[in-house]
């Protein structure tokens, strides 16, 4: 289809900027003034809408309630010293986003209305990306099935949108985690490689469980075993064993992700020896009892890296090695100066607004 | 807690039922006059109220459309011939309902708000439960976590609501299904026990191919080895061989369905031998090649029973035999006369509104 597709403003009469605490701000709990609305029905995309943020009426047959057919993305937006505005790999996440719409039966979003929905977007509330470390705008494309009806089958009717948030960062505190042996996260043949909505709701019940012996994540493992070490649920995972490091290998069950792919070119850019490849518990805590296991860390655009400190596996316990070089530390400052614009962007991921 | 739960009633000034064709009804796309709405906050529920079926505004960053944490009953009231209006075990949906709220870390309902709001409901809409064969009113307890924010992490306000549909039958033809090989619907430690939103969603995308091949459903198997029969995502599995009626053992990757629960104690009471094991592709096939494989059906709520005519495995294809007096027949026919008041209860699965 080589169809047009229209995107109209409707801005708000006054923003609500002035009255936002940028110094004191809780993860995706402040949206800015506007927001991007676009229906689809009778089998096309309708009108992309740019509009003041507001509540969205709905009934409650609606779908997604009862279904969970829903899907979304995580991106940001950067800003740096010159007030210029940037995405990072936006197409990435595009392409993401629509092989979970296709897993989740649902349509795929035009190039067009997501790429230039989300600059138009980004553009209008500008002043809602603060220039300054770890400061960002959290951008949220999702997709709901909208339809009224409590047939189970997929909707007629959906709605595309995207929210924003300004973001300090994700993450506070130390972060030790449970190696996941009872519960699981994906089956083979399931919708785990997706953002489907339904993936997070099923990660709480285990997460309340580990936070509640102390640890903040998990580290989920394969369903079939429980053998190999899949991914965090809201960051893939990177084990350093020596000056190797390590990652598991995309399969049905994992979220392609686009700072993981971003972090292992980065490595590869530094020298680092990268292996994509299945990890075992029984590997990881061999290297942990001879001294080889330098680092875990997970990887994720809400929180870039978060360095794990410790480790659970059943009654096995260990803790990180405090390094003065880390690789976390290192490739975590390229990948920001390469979001902030302080670095050659030789990979062209930056994509200006 | 010993608290007692509030329930209270705004009734519609005029009940839209004359404009209803009951002849003529798609599955869950018409409501009633009410429906309930309960709200979890601060830690408690509040006043529950009966109120007109109507929408309601909840923000883009509403936790449900995100994170799918999202629960649902299907349940259904019947109507005899002296206008009297029934509920079939309730209180199964009740405990399925808060087992399932535990695994996606959301707040149990209480039994009051549950039950008498329930029941309070459907007394209040009970001209819409209609007298005759196949006729019910589809009820549609379900939980959202309604909160607004896009942290991945359980909710903290929740709302329960309950709504009505009236049926005729949810489904219509022939059925016949495709065993899966390739994709699952749940892991092992995974939320497919609980009648979680996200497995239904997940379910969608496979149902199309089987629907482009001709086939209306699909029969999981285990995600680890896929050669054991599991579920159908909307309907457990029963298979006849011989004279013996077979279903697959609860487990965390299978619905414990209230409808599988009666069939098998149905059955029972009419001296047929129920097998609660596991059953194998291979032995299904093996069935199917000597001519003992007899029967296949599914059953759930909204359909009861479902005789299955034929089904492909890869590239074996088998058409059910049609039979004279088959279970399917014999065991859902006992099924509606308890519903319908026509027989004796002696299980006391009846309610009484």
């Amino acid at each position: 289809m080589t169809k047009t597709h229209e995107i109209v403003i409707d801005k708000v009469k006054e923003s609500k900027i002035n009255s936002i605490d940028f110094s004191n701000l809780t993860f995706g709990k402040t949206f800015t003034d506007h927001m991007l609305e676009c229906t689809w029905r009778d089998g096309e995309w309708h009108t992309a809408e740019i509009k003041p943020y507001g509540p969205i009426q709905v009934e409650p047959s609606c779908k997604v309630f009862h279904y969970g057919q829903a899907i979304f993305e995580g991106m940001k937006a950067f800003k740096d010293g010159e007030g210029d505005v940037f995405l990072f790999r936006p197409e990435d996440n595009w392409i993401r986003f629509n092989e979970s719409a296709k897993r989740l039966a649902m349509p795929e979003v035009p190039k067009e209305v997501f790429m230039e929905g989300l600059k138009k977007l980004v553009n209008l509330d500008k002043e809602w990306v603060r220039y300054g470390e770890g400061l960002s705008l959290y951008l949220r494309p999702f997709m709901i099935a909208s339809e009224n009806g409590v047939a189970a089958a997929p909707g007629t009717e959906y709605k595309f949108m995207i929210i924003m948030s300004p973001a300090f960062a994700y993450y506070k505190g130390d972060v030790r985690v449970i190696i996941a042996s009872e519960f699981s996260r994906a089956a083979d043949g399931g919708v785990g490689y997706a953002k489907a909505a339904g993936n997070y709701a099923a990660s709480f019940y285990p997460n309340n469980l580990a936070l509640e012996e102390g640890y903040q994540q998990i580290i989920w493992t394969d369903a079939a075993s429980h053998e190999y070490l899949e991914e965090a649920g809201t960051m893939n995972i990177f084990v350093r064993i020596g000056d190797k490091l390590l990652t598991a290998p995309n399969n049905d069950r994992i979220l392609n992700g686009v700072t993981r792919r971003s972090i292992m070119q980065m490595a590869k850019d530094h020298g680092i020896t990268v292996e994509e490849r299945r990890v075992s518990v029984k590997e990881l805590t061999a290297a942990a009892n001879d001294g080889s296991l330098k680092e875990i860390f997970g990887t994720g655009t809400a929180a870039v890296i978060v360095p794990i400190k410790g480790y659970k596996h059943e009654d096995f316990k260990f803790e990180l090695p405090t390094l003065e070089s880390s690789y976390a530390t290192l490739l975590m400052g390229a990948l920001k100066d390469i979001q902030y614009n302080r670095a050659e962007d030789q990979h062209g991921w930056r994509v200006k607004i």
